[in-house]
């Protein structure tokens, strides 16, 4: 500063609420903390209205991972605080309950396990049918009196299975009318959270035509900017927030926001939304043509072998999934063995979920589909365990082309002729 | 994608992990993924060295707020994890204790007072000296067989006054060794946080000589990227997440890892660390030129009548207070209107903390300061409320000259002789 720019002179003597001059907190009254303010807002009306929300049902976090605590959370706090003239009088029938599913990312599963443990909720986890997919009817008949939060994502972030969303809200309706519950602060409640992370990219958005209550996504799946999240919370959702501080976002998120961010998912969540259409259609093709050189190949390659002995496994529904997603067992080759052949060749894939491959456990949600089906297809006799197997995720993305995937399926082959003394 | 670069050819089929290709998710074992954790253990080390801490206490979170909660709430989580075995018949004399002040951040204040009403915790509001600094002795009294967390900030964000960490942390040391307390998780504890936001552009911040055991910064305030702040944990301070998820941060913060964001904090924190004793040096002399200017003022300026008629106070020591910062109160002129007056001539200041801006209560710790004075120095018998008197912060930084500090005596001179009418 202290340099007059043509048109007026500007001091800035703020750096305390930020030391960017370029990025004045948006909570301060002078004008550039005003016309930051202005961008924030402009931002949450824009993913608004893809949403086909209200703007002041958009709340910015700093991911998905603190918008799916914050649904959770948020509920199980504004109940106890409701009924905490209870205290710990509260008995068994009236703790809240949680309805959720074996096949949810971490961040649920492990935020409704701590309720659990904490003994601040039940919670039922309905479990998947082998092809990936919740049923709707299991969660129709797991709601009960003191259910107060169902929580089902929309697509898995593994498999890539695309959860009945509309369905399951359907079911909660129904319950709900049979019930006499209106989700009135002063009677009984049911709030229905989608965590729709991965789904965002491919799939409609429309918070009233899918029914929900609380929708999570974040910025890092839609090719926009890392550290920033959504939570859509419906009016009249009474969550509590989770952290204390300031009054910003409503009053559910203490902290300075964060304008970049809020700018710049806004951006991508518009891109995504326009491209949609197209992209989904061109990412189907590629990956059934992924999926047909592998299950359907031919020729006298290593996968055309492997596939006639039995040992490739399309992990969930073939119809129902993502158009980006292609994830295969391969039986007995480790799936980190694989995750690092390919990457030796340039090609970068994951195993498992991510946010859990530092843990000793397999995955989960393969472990889920195995254990819904009868028997696993080869031989054997007991369960195999998702360490044994392994599952290797392809997610397609823009920038995806058709040579990549032929380039994909060559290195694939090599390496199961290179790993076939081993495994075999 | 799809095209090779002269070396090795890459295809990126991990979307799902991370739409954006530049910046993998860490927690993958692709050859990206490695990449990003090595950039990421890389920045966490460079904040520890700085620090003198170990790589393994530096937690990133996504700012101030978050890890003012985390600091506190997960003191008491652990808490309550160790004792749940008592559940409801934990007796009051056993409840958490813990000791902070009434001039911290909303979010040191807001997360107590949260505690306190779900009776999480027992909660000791140290009151403020009129001076705006802590009496370390006070602290020490409050200390009691059931404390377990001490939390003062190391500079006020209002006021810019130093608080006496190092005193306080003796205070504690003292009270653990007649009271034979070791930190152990079999035995009692006490642990020391400070919440450094503010202070860590100017002051020494050397974990182990200040003797906490957590402290809190962020990127914002030290002209880093907004959304990401740190906490620092000293080993065996046993905290529990307040978010739950994957098993990122030692377990301590789930989410996938910003690496952008912490390559580009510990960037800001280094420079702020190279550039400290010169940029504390300047804008002392900065500072007291403006402090100079309007309390030695000898003109016939408006803010001459103004100190002459008594109506211009210095809020917070003149000494122990941060460079930077200059918080004043024009009696009978409300701050907001100042703010606005000053920001029509392009100089951005505050009023109070914004991050309370919105909230229809005055500055507490305006309040705080006065309530610890006899008598306000103006007539009126009754205590002026912060509402009424306002006070008005400058807070300098790397950019501000002398030209701006005699700009802005100025101008103001000009607001004050405008509102003369009004206000005298």
């Amino acid at each position: 500063m202290g340099k007059s720019n043509s048109k007026k002179k500007k001091i800035y003597l703020d750096y305390a609420s930020s030391s960017l001059i370029g990025s004045a907190n948006p909570g301060v009254i002078h004008e550039l903390g005003i016309k930051e303010k202005n961008k924030l807002e402009n931002a949450r009306a824009v993913i608004a209205k893809i949403l086909n929300a209200n703007t002041n049902e958009v709340i910015f976090t700093s991911g998905a991972t603190e918008s799916n605590n914050l649904a959770i959370q948020g509920i199980i706090s504004y109940f106890w605080e409701r009924y905490s003239h209870l205290g710990a009088k509260l008995s068994s029938e009236k703790m809240p309950h949680i309805i959720t599913t074996n096949i949810e990312h971490s961040s649920v599963l492990e935020t409704c396990k701590h309720l659990e443990k904490t003994k601040q909720a039940e919670v039922t986890y309905i479990k998947v049918e082998k092809n990936g997919i919740i049923d709707s009817k299991k969660i129709s008949k797991a709601l009960k009196s003191n259910t107060v939060l169902v929580s089902v994502m929309y697509a898995n972030n593994e498999i890539g299975t695309i959860q009945p969303i509309e369905e399951i809200a359907k079911e909660i309706r129904h319950f709900k009318k049979i019930n006499n519950i209106k989700n009135l602060p002063t009677g009984r409640q049911v709030f229905f959270h989608t965590d729709a992370t991965q789904a965002v990219n491919y799939l409609p958005i429309n918070v009233c035509k899918l029914g929900v209550d609380l929708l999570t996504f974040n910025g890092a799946k839609i090719y926009g900017p890392k550290g920033v999240g959504i939570l859509y919370v419906k009016r009249n959702t009474p969550i509590r927030k989770i952290m204390f501080g300031g009054d910003q976002e409503f009053g559910l998120r203490p902290g300075t926001e964060n304008v970049a961010l809020a700018v710049s998912i806004s951006k991508a969540f518009q891109m995504t939304e326009n491209m949609k259409k197209k992209e989904v259609k061109r990412l189907i093709k590629l990956r059934d043509y992924f999926l047909n050189k592998i299950f359907k190949n031919t020729s006298k390659s290593a996968i055309a072998e492997n596939l006639v002995n039995n040992k490739i496994i399309l992990n969930g529904d073939l119809k129902n999934r993502l158009p980006n997603n292609i994830n295969i067992t391969f039986t007995k080759i480790p799936s980190d063995l694989l995750v690092i052949e390919l990457s030796a060749r340039g090609i970068m894939t994951s195993s498992k979920s991510a946010c859990k491959s530092n843990s000793k456990n397999g995955s989960y949600v393969i472990d889920a589909i195995r254990s819904a089906e009868a028997l696993l297809p080869p031989a054997g006799g007991s369960k195999a365990s998702a360490e044994e197997i392994g599952s290797l995720r392809f997610s397609l993305g823009r920038d995806t082309t058709k040579a990549d995937i032929d380039y994909t399926i060559k290195a694939l082959s090599e390496i199961l002729h290179k790993l076939k003394k081993w495994y075999n």
